[in-house]
């Protein structure tokens, strides 16, 4: 077997022995030292084996590793998403993965999964973030912040019984986007629905439509203040209608509506919202649907929810569990809970279900067979002839240092069809190529993978021509 | 106080009530209906008050929010070392936030701070990863993957006692770049090397050293196998010198250790490695360093770390407490560790230490009184008169639309001046002006905030003429 570290620790342990040993040293002495050495060595390997017999490798329940083919995928979706954020003037910003418990507690409802705790921090109680809008309204009255556009990418945790295969997960990524400031009503919430619409179509995934309702104040009253269920179900007779401006219409025309000062301008509110969603040229993709019954406690108004419709099943496409896909809302009273006073900021925000996206986006590239380069080479070295590590080496330090994203092999001798083979199969799509003869002509090989095409260019000018075919391309 | 959700709580509740109650109720139905609401309502709006009291708002021990600010000089960094991670053709992954303790234990020795441990999750024990080599490592074994090389950018979670002045917390990020597999010897820890110089170079942190060595193996003989001090202390008059080829040629003239089958082993490899440190042309900026004694438990070879030299204090700037900015070395045993047979796959690799990084560079920018603009708007969307809310959210939506970063205010009736002044406190170059004037002669006003010049065009030309004064800029 080749070396491989710098040296084995053996080899360490006798070049240290050497080292020990006195210019004048008496024989038993360095033998001692050779002898414990040895042993410190052998122990120290052993260890790693005793450990093995019962050591079953696993990862918690729930996550998942990302190998590089998940990561081009999320890395295309996130850069999609945050670059539509940046669009609309968001600042970025990040807080901890864990909160002090007692920050997320009585904000999320009892119908939410479980937090992860952490165990005490010498005398801190710790819980991992279960969303970034908490935080969020933590940062704000922290720092007494009363007006923000800002976004947010970050893990979240959640321990909910995960049915991985519909690409829910323990641990999973949040996109979020949120307006926090007292302004002109209906237009932050406006924008927020907008920015849903971008995105979505943006990544087309298919026709979708944004359910909006308000924080279910039928479970509530329900569930929590025992009002007769027969009582409310007669909301069920009116929500079943839901649609657009002529909803509103409709209510308008309803007495036991329009008569009420609140509800009229709960109305009028609700005719603002669509005038602008029209000017944003996306009214016809929300509906007003009051049978929806979905958002966390902290909700307060307006909830808005993102489904993808079901599209027909292709051929050899199984057929996809689509659901909920980005969602968000209106909590006005949030921030007030982590402020001494009580002091409002009004909050407006959405949030995008990217490990859905990401199911759905992976299903149809494996359906189609599309392969995803992993790496971003641009430029492999190579050599026909042994004995050319050197000049390799020199190349490809060129090049670095030109900025240009090369790879070689680390081996001192390869075969020049490993190399070109390896191009292919990583989808590299230039070679430059340095054997015995260009080295003498003082000129070098550029070949391209896919025409196989070869042309010798002078060795100066390697790093111009480089640029200039990678800039055609 | 203006009405900011779509609808107060209280408001929804009485819209509610109203639906309840049958065309032909009976008044006292209704009556009942909307005191239970109210009642409702009320409790609802009262439970937040009663936390406040004894809450008191912070964050954990050793960990930080990162303001807008923070993350434009953290997304700056943190693109200059991926891109040179891309630049060596490196992968990328990511592994879950928390391992299976055992995982993670007996990985990094005594000396290495406390781990954060989860609360039992349903008999799983679980801890925070304590560094991204060991996910790694772990990951490898479990895929059985036997080549690859990998970047890894994520946070990392240590409890050591955080002294945050010197931008050490207990939460930090970590870039890794390893390249694991079985290669001809010191090419893939040259490139390794090379990739540290690259990254220090481009953050212009000033002058860089990067001391090279083994593993402290005088640490483990002295305190775990009790090697008399004495004689193990005899190692230091040797190792006090330090320094490239020369020293290595020095130590060939030795004949302790020429005479030493595996020392000269060991120093051929030497020999090698800075032979190719001389092609990368970085050999000046490693120094071979005998005294170097760091490293956690499982590297076994070549270990290195990254060292900023004290730059003369400029005026105003307090002295930075200049010390390791990045890490690495060979780890050949770990991957073994996670093996059932025990199959071995050699490790080399690297880890950015950013959060020192982030510190030093915000210490510049902070001396320099650097402004950044913590938002990329490049255009925005203003009115001089009333009544143009319409007028506005038409226009920048039909700059959303064709990709163009754009801002407005969320008011109905904003001051020109007061959207002005937040163009040039935002840094936003152009502006965007319609008015009664504009939208009669179908023109559009554009801004230069810098020059203040304003330029009437055809509005139909809007987007075209935004797109090449940004192409231009």
């Amino acid at each position: 077997m080749p070396l491989l570290g710098l040296l084995p620790r053996r080899a360490w342990a006798a070049l240290l022995s050497q080292l020990l040993r006195p210019p004048c040293a008496s024989c038993t002495g360095a033998v001692r030292c050779q002898s414990q050495v040895a042993e410190a060595v052998l122990t120290s390997q052993l260890k790693a084996h005793q450990e093995k017999p019962n050591f079953i490798i696993k990862i918690p329940k729930g996550t998942r590793d990302l190998s590089p083919q998940h990561m081009v995928v999320r890395e295309k979706i996130l850069d999609l998403v945050i670059s539509c954020f940046k669009r609309h003037g968001a600042k970025g910003m990040d807080t901890p993965a864990f909160e002090l418990k007692e920050t997320l507690t009585e904000k999320y409802g009892e119908d939410s999964g479980l937090m992860y705790d952490l165990k005490d921090q010498g005398g801190e109680l710790l819980s991992l973030r279960y969303d970034l809008t908490v935080p969020f309204a933590r940062y704000l009255a922290m720092n007494k912040v009363k007006k923000m556009k800002r976004y947010h990418v970050g893990k979240v945790w959640r321990r909910e019984s995960p049915s991985i295969v519909q690409g829910r997960y323990r641990e999973f990524c949040q996109c979020d986007f949120d307006i926090a400031g007292q302004f002109d009503p209906m237009i932050p919430d406006a924008e927020c629905l907008k920015i849903m619409c971008e995105i979505l179509s943006g990544l087309q995934l298919g026709d979708f439509l944004i359910k909006m309702a308000w924080k279910d104040v039928r479970h509530e009253m329900v569930a929590k203040k025992g009002l007769a269920p027969e009582v409310a179900d007669r909301i069920g007779d009116y929500v079943q209608c839901h649609g657009g401006v002529s909803l509103v219409e409709q209510m308008f025309q309803d007495p036991r509506l329009s008569q009420n000062k609140q509800a009229l301008e709960g109305l009028e509110d609700l005719k603002l919202l669509f005038e602008y969603l029209n000017l944003f040229g996306i009214a016809e993709k929300i509906s007003f649907d009051l049978s929806l019954a979905r958002g966390l406690d902290y909700y307060t108004g307006v909830i808005y929810e993102a489904v993808l419709l079901q599209t027909p099943t292709q051929a050899g496409e199984e057929p996809l569990n689509v659901g909920s896909v980005a969602a968000g809302g209106r909590y006005d009273g949030l921030v007030g809970m982590f402020d001494p006073k009580g002091h409002k900021v009004p909050c407006v925000g959405l949030s995008i279900g990217v490990e859905r996206i990401f199911y759905i986006v992976e299903q149809r590239m494996k359906t189609k067979g599309e392969k995803v380069r992993t790496t971003e080479t641009q430029v492999f070295v190579a050599t026909p002839q042994k004995n050319f590590l050197q000049e390799r080496l020199k190349l490809i330090t060129e090049l670095w240092d030109a900025g240009i994203k090369a790879e070689m092999l680390y081996k001192n001798n390869p075969k020049l069809l490993t190399q070109l083979h390896y191009c292919e199969s990583t989808g590299i799509p230039l070679v430059v190529i340095i054997g015995e003869q260009e080295l003498k002509e003082g000129i070098i090989k550029i070949r391209s993978v896919a025409s196989r095409e070869e042309v010798a260019i002078k060795r100066e000018n390697l790093v111009a021509e480089i640029q200039k075919r990678l800039s055609e391309s």
